[in-house]
C-alpha cells in the first residue's frame, strides 16, 4: 500500500499545528482551568497541579500569540490583570470536553485499561 | 478570587495525562493517519510530512505500551508487520475529529484568525 492508494491517511498541517498547540507542556490544563472559570494567574496556578509562575506566564504569553487568550488589566488599586478566553478560545471548550472524557474513560491514574 | 470559590477548575489529572499523550509531538498525527486507515510504517510515515523513521518507531512503541497500538506480524515471505489500533485507539476517533473541526475553523496555516 503505497500513500496514493490511501490519500485519506494524509495528516493535514491544520490539525498537526492544533494538536502539539493545545498539547504543549501545560497549555491544555491552563485552557481546561479557563474553560472552567479561572481568570487570574493565581487561579489557574491554584488549579493546575504543578505548574509554576514561569511557565504559566510563558503559556499565557503564548495562548495570546495564538489569539486564544486575552490579557485585561482592570483599573483598580492596585490594579488586577485577568485572562479571558477569546472566541477562539471559548470555542476550544468541546475539544477538551472530548479529551477528558477519553481520559476518563481509559487513561485512569495509575491504571492502564487495554 | 481562590481557589476555594473555584473548586471546579480544578484540572484532573486524567485530562492533563490524555492531553499531553495526544499532543506530544507527532503522536496526533500518527493516530489521526491510523484512524483514517494506515496500518504499515511506511504508509503512516507517508502521511505525516516531516515524521522520520527513528521518530516513528519511538512513537509507535510508546502508543504500544499505552495500549493504544498493538503491532501485528503477519505470516508471509517476507513477514508484514503491521499496525492496529485497539479499542483504546479507536475510542480517539472523536477526540482527533473534534481537535480537526478547531484547527481547520481556527488556526489556517499562514494566517492568525483571532
Amino acid at each position: 500500500m503505497t500513500l496514493d492508494d490511501e490519500p485519506t491517511a494524509a495528516v493535514c498541517g491544520e490539525f498537526h499545528r492544533a494538536v502539539e498547540l493545545i498539547g504543549k507542556r501545560w497549555t491544555g490544563a491552563i485552557l481546561s482551568a479557563m474553560l472552567a472559570g479561572a481568570d487570574r494567574a493565581c487561579d489557574i496556578r491554584g488549579a493546575v497541579d504543578g505548574l509554576s509562575d514561569r511557565l504559566l506566564t510563558e503559556r499565557l504569553r503564548e495562548l495570546e500569540g495564538e489569539g486564544i487568550v486575552a490579557r485585561r488589566v482592570i483599573d483598580a488599586r492596585p490594579p488586577i490583570v485577568a485572562y479571558e478566553l477569546t472566541d477562539k478560545g471559548r470555542s476550544l471548550g468541546p475539544v477538551i470536553d472530548s479529551i477528558r472524557e477519553w481520559g476518563e474513560a481509559w487513561a485512569p491514574i495509575g491504571a492502564k485499561k487495554h
